[in-house]
């Protein structure tokens, strides 16, 4: 295992905030985390974990548990987005309550984005809510991790269902992203560079700088850049906590990203990915708004580096994306809302965009064209 | 409809704060009172109630709101605790999806306390919380209409899956009360009296004299026993809105209620028949710490003069009724923890309770003994 430098991070809630660790061979010191905490032993803990992560590093976690003296239960789901959802809700209530989960219990999430969201709705409900703490071991669950939101999936809508509650601590170990395929790299770092995008020039050019070293997960650069990328979803959550205003500039990208994971089919285009064609899409509305076309350029050529797509495949219907668009919850009162950026670094809310220019953009952006 | 006093109590949580409005000829007003909290007309309004209820008062509700400009979609549910489920929770979500319901809009609970509790939790999960207003329908929903505390219910546990969620505000209107059987009346006549017994024997001494105008449902009577029973647990909630300590004292009768519930088989014992007997037992106890037996005597003598059971029911088996009261989570840690008056009108909580003498207790209290 890896020696280096441990970072910390603060997200700035009030009487709600908590630590975030990111750094090597971090795992192995949870046990010791939770006694600091004053977390009683006495309370048995609930691990939640996915398929895929359960066999490469639940065992791990569950012997640094045992070694501390707490009692671990793990729950494993299916790996993959149908997992958020209120039957395994429901066999998770069900597991912790066979577990004998306490109101002094911790319901840890081990995995990624999906595995933390629906998690994190377990601890939310429980009893009315009890401890949450966050194993990331993704790179797109920087992004989940940080700001409290938790939900599970409707039939009819993504994430509908669901809380704000915040985790007790966030414990981001880089050693268990060794195992994550090349393409689940890619499009976490999709979100990493949305968040340099949206708030920090100095970052988004060292991104492009270190581009080789991300892709390899190189220890060091991979833990600045989850710093920072926790940072900046960090400070816009701190100052608008239930998405009153400024925690909207998050979703640079994520209108026509949505559109494009409904139509393309969930599971067809990664999040990260359709949000790298969203976020062509912002900069070149930004464009028509008068900024510099460099910033679309610019855009398209970085995520291009990081082997993310920046054209809309050929087989979504530019009709359906559209449609798909005007149900989008981001819409109010049926003015189409974007976050555009201005500069690389800053973006701005309009909610004064022609439908017309959105369209010309799905049709440009469409492979083949 | 007749005229009388409305009654207003706040229930004191900070910014969350809410009016609970109490009288007679309230609904017609319900329109006005969204407009005065400015609550928006174009967001569309889900009005969630049971198969019993909805025949007699939700086409008042829908019209009064058709008339104040508001759009409403009324959900329908079937009457009894099995609604408190998981599979409601999704059903309504998606009944709210249709209605096109949006992060402004309310959702309404007209009934007792199960679619109080449905469509609580309704509101506090979808789109991670929208506004929520109760019209309560039942008398025992004086009680769940106040603290927040919303639920659904597990094949294991009942009430585990749940949230804090205050209402907007609560709107009792007691005309609707006139169509419940007499059965619930008592039963919910039971919780009132618990209020007194825990925190004002002023109250109770009143509830003994104006027994049959409660039992017949005065309103003027009726208006300020809802009033006093709200106001007792809107204290004892504005000191503990998380049920760390104080809160606990509600739970008088409680241990010994559910455990009589669950034994008997839910719906054979209403809830506020068994939490009856569960005070007897409790007073009981009292005798045995020393304080007066005078308050059982009191106790027994007035859940009686309300047509309420102070007999366990002879098909209960003692063992079963232990044993389910040692699997009730108010039990810390294995000692037997019980709330206990020292006087009418005071209670203190133990955590010294000898299950013999439980056991004793139940023993004497089993019909035919
Ligand atoms: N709550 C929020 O604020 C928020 C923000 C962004 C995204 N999300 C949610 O996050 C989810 C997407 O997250 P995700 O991309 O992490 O998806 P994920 O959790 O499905 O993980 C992606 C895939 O990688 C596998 N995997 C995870 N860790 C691994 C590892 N270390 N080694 C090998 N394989 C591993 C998983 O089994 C899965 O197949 C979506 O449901 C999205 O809605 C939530
Ligand atoms: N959230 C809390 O703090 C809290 C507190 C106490 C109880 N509760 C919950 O409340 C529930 C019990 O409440 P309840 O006793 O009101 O039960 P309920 O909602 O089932 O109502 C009792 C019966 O009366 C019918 N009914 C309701 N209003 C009527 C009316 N005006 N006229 C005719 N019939 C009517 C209902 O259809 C039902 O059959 C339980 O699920 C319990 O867990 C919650
Ligand atoms: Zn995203
Ligand atoms: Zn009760």
């Amino acid at each position: 295992m890896a020696a280096g430098e441990t970072r910390e991070l603060t997200v700035d809630l009030g009487e709600r905030s908590y630590p975030i660790y990111i750094g090597t061979g971090l795992i192995i010191r949870i046990g010791e985390i939770f006694k600091e905490r004053a977390i009683p032993v006495k309370s048995p803990i609930l691990l939640v974990t996915d398929s895929s992560v359960a066999d490469l590093y639940a065992d791990r976690v569950e012997e640094v548990f045992a070694n501390a003296g707490y009692t671990v239960t793990t729950a494993v789901v299916p790996s993959g987005e149908t997992s958020k959802s209120l039957e395994m809700l429901d066999e998770l209530i069900g597991a912790a309550l066979e577990a004998g989960l306490d109101r002094k219990s911790t319901v840890i999430a081990l995995g990624g984005g999906v595995v933390g969201d629906l998690a994190g709705f377990v601890a939310a409900s429980y009893m009315r809510g009890v401890r949450f703490v966050q194993i990331p071991t993704t790179i797109l669950a920087h992004d989940s991790s940080v700001g409290g939101k938790v939900a599970v999936n409707h039939r009819l809508a993504k994430n509908i269902i669901g809380a704000f509650h915040q985790p007790e601590f966030v414990l981001y170990d880089l050693d268990t992203l060794a195992s994550l395929p090349l393409r689940e790299v890619r499009a976490g770092l999709s979100e990493v560079i949305k968040h340099g995008l949206i708030w920090n020039a100095d970052f988004v050019a060292w991104c492009d700088e270190n581009a080789d070293k991300l892709l390899s997960l190189d220890s060091e650069a991979l833990g600045y850049a989850l710093y920072e990328g926790c940072k900046v979803k960090s400070i816009v959550v701190s100052r608008d906590e239930r998405e009153n205003d400024l925690r909207a500039i998050l979703n640079l990208g994520h209108t026509i990203g949505h559109a494009l994971e409904a139509v393309a089919g969930y599971g067809e285009l990664l999040h990260g990915e359709a949000i790298a064609i969203g976020m062509v899409g912002s900069a070149r509305l930004a464009a028509k708004f008068g900024y510099s076309s460099e910033i679309a350029e610019e855009t398209e050529r970085i995520f291009k580096k990081f082997g993310l797509p920046v054209r809309i495949p050929a087989s979504c219907d530019p009709e359906e994306i559209m449609s798909a668009m005007l149900h989008d919850k981001k819409f109010s009162e049926g003015k189409m809302v974007f976050v555009v950026p201005t500069a690389i670094g800053s973006v701005e809310i309009r909610n004064d965009v022609p439908s017309s220019w959105v369209r010309e953009i799905v049709d440009e952006l469409r492979e083949g064209n």
